[in-house]
């Protein structure tokens, strides 16, 4: 029977949350249990089938784990005994474990379209063999549906169009594409970069079937159109990958996640803690349940259960939800709110805009104009969230609001701001968007405006 | 005569209080007095000679100022009675003020060299019509020598050479170019981009005489050596433009900066305030005097300024000091201190570092390596600087450790730092070098390494 100090099962994160764990407890032995032969970058999927140019280009190298001395074992744990403290193995071997840390991530949501079983239609596996598969059948597509107008959706339609002569339509439920991650005006500012790139885009709409002889030729909405389609990806969403925790008895939470505490230890067993997608979390606005996936939460969530496994160190705030993407060029980056969700909470906000190129002056090339817009607290002055699109620099600003937001800044602290300026690389210091929007906001809390 | 609530005296700063001011109190009639016809972007002034191509692509355009009811003065202020609180111009106009607000700004240092004022030898004054000389003039250069490498001296050398058949060489008195701002292996860095692109660099050197009769024809080192030169940049730093400031009586400090308490108000006068490069600034860390010329930190206090005119409203805390330049495509930032500065303040510190593509997988199109080092202190893991080179995102990427820097953040904060990332815009979640190079940090303040 092997043994270790800390068992790890999982992909991603389980890479981030051993690295944490050796860091702070460089003597433990540690033992990594991963299904797969390979770990992709789960976020870099869409762009397998366009910018990357396929999966083997997209891959999380394991280098990394033999320099920490983490050993790595290939295999599906099928059982966890929590008393005995034991993994049993789908090859029936058996590894003994102090702490056990599940990092086991979500699986795609297959929604109970009749048809959905065909050949052709794809779930979005984090799976480099699937995954493979569906970069060969891509390659003759002709006609290829997306369910779902999510990310996923979204950037799979962008990336497929690359360098491919295909027709490629969204059909999405919601009035807006990307709609539970953004307002309104910036689905569908992402809507028509997606348009002008030829996608055809129906909102409202839903699949009632998938259709096909074994094989699927199309789709039929609700409405009773049909849609030709010799592809089919379902971009609908996915679960967490609970079903191992649960037989070990775990306590799950909302919507069938590992209930765990701010330390990322699980409300069940003190020796057994859970990060990222298969991890309850709570929003860091309100404390309430979060169903946000994001591999930049799983990586941080990681971080800290790593450090916490023989002595808490490090604490959860709770998810900001910060992430950015890029539609047909345009980047468009959220953290925190949106004004759609704090409507939902009910809670009283001033909203500010502001837009500038991201050179100064505008002329400089490659400038792109951007659109930055704040959501404060009415009654505090705090930054409850931002939404900003324009060019490349679009990640790094959200990750400025994010710093912002996790230090709950007022309106009045990020008019302070100092920001460095550069024509070539940001806004002019008199126009830089963050500022200029947060300017606005001070004014109606002093109840000039 | 004419009479406002509040006179401005300067350029880029001089709009940005104005902007405040209007924000703060609608109501006030606001003058901007003016000695240039046209604003130039102050950072964009290098790029004239390359990318933008011309002085007119670089300017600010005032009709911000007519949409704002900010009435424009054309004219040079040479006399301020405060007592009476009228200011005269050169003209023989008078204009009473109940405010008045200094944002007269920095003019070059010209060094007493032997020479310095033959013909195209060019300081960088702030001034639409010289510059346009400069422009011209420049289109002939064959040899152009740049004194100073600092950063208007390596952005000249960088954009000078662009389009253009010249040999530059940059002459630097410090053993590194950027010396004062940067730390050694990004100065290097910075220093082999330039020589790539073919700049000559001399470093340890200094410009003993301007040769030439009438007209330049060369430079003469300490060491002996001459080199040709048709024309001679100097960019060997500013001094703050605080003549009439000091004839109007306001006490000087730090390198005759008018004093200004932490609401940017003279230290002489409540009804003056003054902002930007001609005001006196402290250290956010240590409260000294600080001698950073930055035109971000201008606009930021001309907002501070703005808003205090009359009633206290926001609070200076102090120069961070945040900066980026690109050097032959390549950016480079530092917010903070760097270790020179550190060591130079004597502070026990902790100095961590890490690397990683600005894209995931690095394989994506314009992928760029960034290289981030941090700055804590030893006691309390409170983050004092950083210093970032890599791609165009390192330009707001500087600016999310200057969020980090404003807030005091720990490491261990960083180490939990929420940051979005997305394959096009970001490097990894797992590699993400803020974060990564944070948790180097933490483990030496635990004792375990």
């Amino acid at each position: 029977m092997k043994k270790a100090d800390v068992v790890i099962l999982g992909g991603l994160s389980g890479i981030s949350a051993g690295m944490s764990c050796k860091r702070h407890y460089p003597d433990k032995k540690v033992i990594l249990v991963r299904k797969e032969g390979t770990v992709l970058i789960p976020c870099g999927i869409p762009y397998i089938y366009g910018t990357v140019g396929g999966p083997e280009n997209n891959v999380i190298p394991d280098g990394l784990l033999e320099t920490l001395g983490i050993e790595l074992v290939r295999g599906e744990a099928v059982d966890v005994d929590r008393e005995k403290k034991t993994i049993a193995m789908k090859n029936g071997d058996m590894i003994e474990y102090d702490k056990l840390v599940f990092a086991t991530g979500s699986v795609p949501l297959v929604p109970p379209i009749p048809g959905v079983d065909k050949k052709n239609v794809y779930a979005v596996k984090k799976e480099f063999d699937y995954l493979s598969d569906v970069y060969r059948a891509m390659q003759d597509v002709k006609d290829l549906v997306i369910i779902g107008g999510g990310f996923i959706g979204m950037e799979f339609a962008d990336e497929c169009r690359k360098g491919r002569d295909v027709n490629v339509t969204v059909v999405e439920a919601m009035p807006h594409c990307l709609q539970a991650a953004m307002d309104d005006e910036f689905c569908e500012l992402a809507q028509e970069k997606l348009q002008e790139a030829g996608v055809n885009i129906l909102v409202n709409e839903t699949v009632e079937s998938i259709l096909g002889d074994g094989e699927v030729t199309g789709v039929k909405l609700a409405n009773g159109n049909e849609i030709k389609a010799d592809m089919v990806i379902l971009g609908t969403g996915a679960v967490p990958n609970t079903e191992l925790a649960k037989r070990a008895g775990l306590e799950l939470g909302f919507r069938n996640t590992i209930r765990v505490d701010r330390y990322m230890r699980s409300y069940t067993d003190p020796n057994v803690f859970a990060c990222g997608d298969c991890a309850e979390k709570e929003s860091f606005f309100d404390g309430k349940p979060s169903g946000v996936m994001l591999a930049s939460i799983a990586t941080s969530e990681a971080r800290i259960a790593g450090a916490n496994l023989f002595s808490p160190t490090h604490h959860n705030s709770g998810v900001i939800s910060v992430f950015s993407t890029v539609i047909n060029g345009m980047a468009f980056g959220v953290a925190g709110l949106t004004e759609r969700c704090s409507e939902q909470v009910g809670a009283k906000i001033i909203i500010t805009t502001a837009e500038a190129p991201d050179t100064h002056p505008g002329g400089m090339p490659n400038s792109c104009n951007t659109k930055v817009k704040l959501i404060f607290s009415k009654d505090t002055g705090v930054i409850l969230g931002g939404s900003i699109c324009g060019g490349k620099p679009v990640g790094e600003m959200i990750n400025v609001v994010s710093a912002c937001i996790m230090h709950k800044m007022t309106a009045d602290d990020i008019v302070k701001f100092q920001m460095g300026t550069h024509p070539a690389l940001t806004s002019s210091p008199i126009m830089y968007p963050i500022v200029n929007a947060a300017c606005k906001a001070v004014l109606p809390l002093k109840g000039c405006e």
